[in-house]
């Protein structure tokens, strides 16, 4: 068994960062923890402050990269959510072990610190990714 | 300035919360808070704990409401946002005169407290729900 320790963050795709940040930021009052550019998966991001968690804004910056064809493809909104995990490789291990599809077969780096994406099909559709405590934000 | 406290829950629409126990509770080991069915809102719905915050799942229970529509238009997925407000009426009041669309002009009560929806379209795709802390789960 894997346990979730908790919601980490949640990743919203949006055509510009700079333009989400007239709410997110400006109106809902989220603090801006960090930006980066991440080249190698095509994406400007954000994370923001919302008190128990984070808010990941994610703007495609490269058409050749899935998530500029699902931004194409669904439009703005909800693309994924976080869960924290004590070991990120054990609970990669565990999960494959009882026939959950993995994107991520072994933990990476990510925006948020040691990262690995989960098959939406074995989570009823939703993009999970994990992150393990600790490694990061 | 509507100030968010936190995350609340994610909302997640499954066909069946009876399968998705099979991965939510079962392999990622939350533990189910409570359980309802909501007929005036055309779901079943059961609560899990996250940790920090919680994970809805909401199953269509009637093909004549708008969430039953989604599911077949969508598919299983994430569905919404709930973040808590420490006053959700003076928070629908100030986000209505910065020109937020509301699904809900007035707070009514939900399955995890006193609840209201915002429009999408202000919060880049998002489907947000606000709840007043200290008022439900």
């Amino acid at each position: 068994m894997t346990n979730i320790n908790r919601i980490h963050h949640i990743g919203v795709v949006v055509r510009s960062i700079a333009q989400a940040y007239g709410f997110y930021r400006d109106r809902l009052g989220m603090e801006v923890v960090t930006e980066a550019v991440m080249e190698d998966q095509g994406v400007r991001a954000a994370l923001l402050d919302m008190g128990n968690g984070f808010l990941e804004l994610l703007e495609p910056i490269d058409p050749e990269f899935g998530i500029a064809r699902y931004l194409e493809k669904k439009g703005e909104g909800l693309h994924h959510v976080c869960m924290e995990v004590d070991d990120i490789t054990a609970a990669l291990s565990d999960l494959k072990s009882q026939g959950a599809e993995l994107i991520d077969e072994e933990p990476r780096e990510g925006l948020t610190g040691t990262i690995a994406f989960l098959h939406p099909t074995a989570l009823h559709g939703v993009l999970v990714e994990l992150v393990e405590k600790g490694s990061g934000y």
